[in-house]
């Protein structure tokens, strides 16, 4: 294959670590200027290609793109914008291709979800038909760890560990003030269908009493009674109670607890707001003193505290995507293997993206205790070496210091606008 | 003085560092075993002198001590539990001089709010009164940073740093969605009375358009149309908008956001959650995508984010409480004074607690823009110095791995019960 460029784009909810992913796909590709060109970034994701927004990476310096292994978010903007299917909207994808085209691009790497692996798949095959092959390789990222295919999806690790030890830490807090104070404390936290986060706080009850003493996972349908008979249990043994719940626990009726009736791009309900559901459903009926918080963006964007595996991880699976293109692999992903649980060791492997795209990893019941409320040794052992090891980001003036890049235009080539 | 045995407690709220404030009490306390016999703490705060619940600190290996300045919350249980005035109940005040007498009790430290200074000082005159004189020394504490006398209180620069640190990784988060996303995130802050912790989120804004972008602050009431036209301007210019509300808002008529009513999907009013009042606002009259967070205790358990001076100067006042004592100090607090401000140099102090009890610290109206929706430079500068530095705990199986002391019962002594 001709020297060609290559293109990147970061895909819905960003993470504490999808720009490390970005940094292992830049810093790899810089080391195959004999086969890639230029490095190309999506301004806002997918929708840069479409509207022929490129970001030039190759105009940043080489410091600039190692400080992305340590910072937050979505350096070159990310977007929640699914393609729709290829009967339903043929033209997007035309139009992708016809970008590429213009820009000499024959590499895709597209760093997202479930969502964004079907786009990857769909590209590769029409890019394909339409006589302009374009190697596709996805990049593995999701804070809910729901990507299949994949032992755990980069961005996951480090939600977990800010969780569990937020939840430790709030523990600590409630136990020392329960004798006059508030005895419950509810800790939401995100994961819409799958409960991965929801288990992660319990990593943080690693001995007998300790927080948080219940979890409402979204796969367990709420149950009042039995859920309020554990509270009032925690509370009569340990004084205090905490819990934590996930912004998609249903009722046993199959609504969302904290359904508010929005919806977003992709037609998903916008949750938000099932703590003080729960809170002031322990008033009504228990009538204890109680806080709520609600992590929401902190949870994903908490690069202080992010897992030193998991940073390691998504750096990885972004260089081994710019590997897989070269070795001329096309419509797979790299994933996470898990050689040993313990101690912990992992490898990268490669997935076809027709086994990966619209599928979605859920929980295992052995995962969830038999009552519901816990997670279970099995569970531990999964999640437990995600966490691993921190990777502080640098610090100044008492702040962490993240890196903003230039994000400097390419020149447009086609005359034509694309509306989204 | 004769050898005595001394009592310390832990009031109010916790924070990141009260239990450094602990540690250099009882590590101070343990170098003076000629002056000082035993250290005894409060099984939750004063209620355990008034029930004659103590602890034998010397029961704890150096150790579990020293683990304390990593530690958050309240090693020994603290309490919302205000004494009556003497007028009041003069019997709550002699059984504490009966507990103290009987426990051969000689040194009184309180670590605390403005309460706790001013139930300090009622003790050293009562016991005076009552021919019992005991050394009482108030080691301030209080993450809203309302106490008087102190260039600030411990607690507060590991609260501002938790806060600032998390609206920029947010921050960061919302720029990077906000093509297709969420344009509006809105972070709830404690701080009931004072602005401190809501100024502290905008320690994150160092340069133009970094976030937040707009703070709402407990002295400025809510001006809904100036508030919205800031946020829209925000949005305009740089597609999104972040905020910092505290959870003392209040409405031009004095009455508290977050009591104006929120209704869950029942129809329930919600108590509490200043943050999504405000996102519904914005939602309503803007129409742009939100999201919210309400930290709560998270943001003052956080001692995974702890500030270096903070704990730093936690653990000075402790150690200072003891001197003061053995210098035959009475009524007294230790103080944080700023020596200078760039580089910045503090060292201990003192105050009269006559001085402290019951005043509460306001924050200058010159540290707030005139607009009243930002903090000036001037505040920057006070506030700055509070959270340098970094100061993490140890970690172990990926989490911060905090002390639980064995807090062992002094056996009683008094025949008579007390009910609280």
């Amino acid at each position: 294959m001709a020297k060609m460029n290559a293109f990147y784009a970061q895909s819905g909810g960003v993470t504490a670590v999808i720009n490390a992913s970005a940094c292992g796909v830049i810093e790899a590709a810089r080391k195959h200027t004999n086969k890639i060109g230029k490095l190309y970034a999506g301004r806002n994701g997918i929708i840069g290609a479409l509207t022929e927004e490129l970001i030039d990476t190759s105009r940043e310096p080489a410091r600039a793109i190692a400080a992305l292994r340590y910072t937050p978010a979505g350096a070159f903007g990310s977007a929640r914008y699914k393609l729709k299917s290829l009967e339903q909207n043929r033209a997007q994808y035309e139009r992708l291709i016809e970008v590429f085209k213009a820009h000499n691009i024959g590499y895709f790497f597209y760093n997202g979800g479930g969502d964004s692996a079907d786009t990857c798949l769909k590209v590769s095959q029409l890019s394909e038909q339409m006589g302009y092959p374009v190697a596709c390789v996805h990049v593995p990222k999701t804070m809910d760890n729901d990507l299949p295919a994949t032992d755990c999806s980069p961005g996951f690790g480090s939600v977990a560990k800010y969780l569990a030890t937020s939840i430790r830490e709030a523990g600590f807090d409630v136990a020392s003030m329960s004798r006059t104070s508030t005895k419950v404390f509810v800790l939401e936290v995100m994961g819409r269908h799958a409960g991965w986060t929801t288990a992660a706080c319990g990593l943080a009850a690693e001995t007998e009493g300790e927080a948080p003493h219940v979890l409402l996972f979204p796969e367990i349908p709420l149950d009042e009674a039995r859920f309020l008979a554990k509270v009032e249990h925690s509370v009569n043994r340990y004084d205090h109670c905490v819990i934590g719940v996930s912004e998609g626990l249903q009722n046993s009726d199959g609504k969302f607890v904290a359904e508010t009736g929005l919806r977003d791009a992709f037609g998903h309900a916008q949750l938000g707001g099932v703590a003080p559901v729960i809170a002031n459903l322990i008033r009504e009926k228990l009538k204890y003193k109680y806080h709520w918080a609600v992590a929401d963006y902190l949870q994903r964007a908490a690069r202080h505290l992010a897992s030193r595996t998991d940073v390691a991880q998504a750096y990885a699976v972004g260089k081994a995507a710019v590997d897989l293109a070269l070795e001329g692999r096309n419509a797979v992903m790299p994933t996470i293997v898990r050689k040993s649980g313990k101690p912990y060791r992992w490898t990268i492997g490669v997935a076809e993206l027709r086994d990966v795209a619209n599928v979605e990893k859920k929980m295992p019941r052995d995962y969830i205790t038999e009552d519901g409320f816990h997670i279970t040794a099995k569970c531990r052992a999964y999640l437990s070496p995600l966490i691993q090891g921190e990777d502080y980001p640098p610090f100044r003036n008492g702040l962490p210091t993240y890196v903003r890049l230039k994000n400097i235009a390419v020149p447009k080539k086609l005359g034509v606008a694309f509306s989204i």
